[in-house]
């Protein structure tokens, strides 16, 4: 099997990391990779904050509840980026700019996020590891805040990575034939026997941030999850609509 | 310097492909690949619809205006899916379900998106070459309809791969220096001089959708396309919130 498939067949997120800087050149092919990332429209609307100073990335922490992103070796957030364009538009004379509809923002969202991806793939077949950050997402105005971000641009994700210093199990992935279907979406009369085994399996795995037991079965993971609602995260429209985007 | 990195500054979108067929064990290796992509809290909000047939591509094309989606040796369309969880929760007698948030959404559009990427990975790692079709946003309930998607789904982005039948040259991006800044967002007073060297490139490019005159120069397709609000696109959360998402 090709070297590469190898790699993504063996992703796991890694959140610890030896001590050692990532090298610049490494870095370098890394920030390359995402600038030649596909791109909505060829409009490459999304930027990337390095996060290098300890202070922001304390105050990062904050809003990610997870305390190693003040560690991991190397932090990129990746943002959707209309500012840039628009300012663009606005300089070429453009008297009423669209760059704040609704479809521009998703674009960059679309770009901001496949960029991540490229990267994290870079990163792994350069035998590093890498975690997502999500959790930025947590409450997007503090990382506008924290990041100085302008308006017409928009938390996507957090990417750490670096040398691994930990070695997480393969975590369990529910089995594709609920996941990929031809031509027409497909449902389940009865998801939970569906998952029988892929809950079992959940139920072996150990999470390193917690090894004193394994996890819960997925549909247990999905029913807690689903019972409550998080308000700022819900809320990310409101967030959204304040950093400047038009929602008619 | 990595393969794989070779790879990835090498990327280039292809439109063109040979007749031959993508084989079973490279389709599976993908789909595979697709499946172990990092997702958002482990809860793979995202499925796959993979168009084998030609009528339903037809439909597709009109949404996409690109023609070349009927050819193209196999299509993925990811899409964005809290249905299958909400089924799960609902199953597991969670009575109020908040599984159509809008943070489980953009936790489901960041899922399908980071697997069309890992899966474009792949793909060129086994020297395929494909082309990403936003364009199913032009109407996204139009896809809705064609590939029968039920509520608390909705189409991100398509996929079209297979062994390449042309080679394009290699398209010009934007200079790392507006896009990669360190610990806060950086302005720039002028971004027309800034980018004069890049718009200058751009006009050397010839796109082979059209080999009889170079595109423009990217501050003109800039202010061309933001001059201009494409309405059926711009009124994407309407689509949103009709497929079930809840705005609060």
């Amino acid at each position: 099997m090709n070297e590469m498939i190898k790699t993504q067949l063996n992703h796991r997120t890694i959140r610890e990391f030896k001590a050692c800087k990532v090298n610049q050149t490494d870095l370098e092919n890394i920030l390359n990779v995402i600038n030649r990332t596909a791109n909505s429209m060829g409009m490459q609307s999304f930027s990337v904050i390095r996060v290098t100073d300890r202070d922001l990335r304390k105050r990062l922490s904050k809003v990610t509840n997870q305390e190693y992103i003040i560690r991991v070796p190397e932090l990129l957030i990746f943002i959707v980026d209309l500012y840039r364009n628009n300012e663009i538009a606005k300089e070429m004379g453009v008297e009423k700019s669209f760059g704040s509809d609704m479809d521009r923002f998703f674009q960059g969202f679309s770009d901001a996020i496949l960029a991540a991806q490229n990267a994290i793939n870079a990163i792994e077949a350069m035998d590093m590891g890498a975690v997502f950050f999500g959790s930025i997402l947590n409450d997007p105005f503090k990382v506008v805040e924290i990041l100085k971000l302008p308006k017409l641009t928009f938390p996507a994700l957090g990417l750490g990575f670096g040398v691994p210093n930990q070695e997480p199990q393969l975590k369990p992935r529910m089995d594709l034939k609920l996941k990929v279907f031809e031509n027409e979406y497909k449902t389940f009369d009865n998801y939970l026997e569906e998952i029988e085994e892929y809950d079992k399996e959940m139920k072996k795995y150990y999470d390193l941030r917690n090894t004193k037991k394994p996890l819960d079965a997925f549909s247990e993971q999905i029913a807690d999850r689903f019972s409550k609602r998080d308000d700022l995260r819900a809320n990310i429209l409101d967030y959204i609509k304040e950093q400047g985007f038009q929602f008619k």
